[in-house]
């Protein structure tokens, strides 16, 4: 299906080896008129150079895997198009693995098949696989966004425990004491450092979390509705949520709206990572933006480092920023969100 | 980096040709304890079959090419989780672009140079690039979401015009004449699509759809918040606004909150992709399901199918759904959504 140079001597009547030095660029005595026919030939035909022959020669093959297993999360989106970006900008091309379940090895295994330069690891769900650990560690350069077993891949985030802190000081200074938090799944690393965080802060300013004012919930906003209604039995005076991130966020402002609770009167609610319903809800939801596009070309950008070379260590964390909205500061954008 | 067949060799101290037959599973006269030996070397240096070798003699690079310019975009996301998933369960690995702004054609170029058997287009903003038609009608089979100037190209998506008429219908049910609709950018098909259909399913109603009732916004809340500000300006008394996605929908009941026009006594309001959030809006927002994933898996199914040499005519369209929720029928919902 691809015109071949072959094909392109045949079309022009000229001979193999002038075609191929013409087409590649290289010295080579030839009549104009020859070298317009091979050019007619080559457009006719409509022929590209092999990228895939120029990789087998060379050293690279100008690719890097992505393992981006929930690809359909708002956040890790704006990750990969970040690294893609980064990665186009310097001639590699990413291939990607999405919702990948227990395949993450094998999906790995595929991309050494396809040697590719490096490989950027986006799966938080994999943070736990050792085997995912061994082969990131393996031949080819790797980066990570999360935690991987057995550590030796630099890793780009954002610090979840600096998060909890900050969302700490923020309830707490609004004076709300009795708070609660709807964590995302207890065994992600990124939901206990939050926690950990969150209650460090409050620990500091003399705010205690009690332990049943603590709710493990899925990911989404139904997660987050269902945990909230689970906190208002156990305590309707809770003044406070820290939701982990926003969609949980939406479940908690749905369910605390069809108990009767006011937000922020009776409870301020702050979620995590601003998406982009966060500020145009309403109230307006506070929440922590963790750079998720910057993070990706920072991610792309130490691996390029990596395959070339250059040695890489420890890991890298992006700042991290609190926008203060309608769901813990009534004044702040009940009417319209500041994106 | 990569471990190869000759370094393997070296290693277990077995000639190439032994090795090279041994590994790749061709019948070879060998000891068990040279085939052993054969096995640690590889296990120990890490060595995994080359694909692109493969690729390069086969006719085949088992790669496929996805044009992604909005990956960001929830529903297109969702779209490329589909899509690649059915290329990995069919061994084909995704290359995929994003945020490709100007450098569509560019791209395409690339993946043509990297010998993908296929590529699918799903970037709508480059629905008018001829070139980007040139491209996709060229060497390799293409599938695309969106319409390809030229056509010639085979197009799996949904009804947009069935979408516009299945919201003209409920609104009308409901007994609201007095509509708007917040469309999204004009010079999108889409759009025009969509807004077609909605008037002329309102039409059949006797209902007319005001010029000064429809305003065009981008694709985020921030868009139908001014919109619905503007058309409030025009008129106060609109009983039901169409708009052409979910974010926009998520401005416009901002909008209408901050104006104190009550959803959806005052005014009913229906959006269109059922993302994530959309259930848990207060009140919870009726809108269209796109089945952006199912989408995906259909047009890589199509793609596969025209690799494979299949003769593939006209367009696949999959059917729409309309989720009725409480911001057009008060009792539905107004406390928790049905995702």
């Amino acid at each position: 299906m691809y015109a071949s140079l072959k094909d392109v001597a045949a079309h022009a009547g000229v001979s193999f080896q002038t075609v191929s030095k013409v087409l590649k660029g290289a010295p080579v005595a030839v009549s104009d008129a020859t070298r317009q026919r091979i050019l007619a030939a080559a457009e006719e035909l409509g022929y590209v150079p092999n990228a895939v022959a120029r990789g087998l020669l060379g050293r690279s093959t100008y690719s890097i895997g992505i393992v981006a297993d929930d690809l359909d999360d708002w956040a890790l989106a704006q990750f990969v198009v970040g690294a893609e970006q980064e990665a186009r900008g310097n001639g590699h091309a990413v291939i990607i693995g999405t919702a990948l379940g227990e395949d993450g090895p094998g999906f790995v295994r595929k991309l050494l098949e396809r040697r590719v330069d490096g490989i950027l690891s986006a799966a938080p769900r994999m943070e736990k696989n050792a085997e995912i650990g061994v082969l990131l560690r393996g031949q080819v350069p790797a980066v990570s966004i999360h935690h991987v077993p057995g550590g030796g891949v630099p890793v780009v985030g954002s610090s979840h425990g600096g998060t909890g802190r900050m969302v700490a000081n923020h309830l707490v200074e609004l004076g709300r004491h009795n708070v609660a938090m709807v964590a995302g799944p207890a065994q992600r690393r990124v939901v206990t450092s939050r926690s950990r965080g969150f209650r460090a802060g409050l620990a500091d300013r003399d705010v205690r979390l009690r332990a049943d004012h603590v709710v493990e919930a899925a990911w989404t906003a139904e997660g987050g509705f269902g945990a909230t209604l689970e906190l208002l039995e156990r305590d309707r005076t809770i003044s406070a949520v820290f939701a982990h991130n926003d969609l949980i966020a939406l479940g908690v402002l749905s369910a605390l709206h069809q108990r009767g609770v006011r937000v922020p009167d009776d409870c301020a609610v702050v979620g995590c990572d601003d998406m982009p319903f966060a500020a145009y809800v309403t109230p307006s939801l506070t929440t922590v933006r963790i750079p998720m596009r910057e993070t990706g070309r920072r991610a792309m950008t130490l691996l390029l480092d990596r395959i070339r070379g250059e040695q890489v260590h420890g890991s890298v964390l992006l700042p991290v920023e609190l926008l203060v909205r309608g769901s813990t500061v009534g004044s702040a954008g009940e009417s319209r969100g500041q994106p």
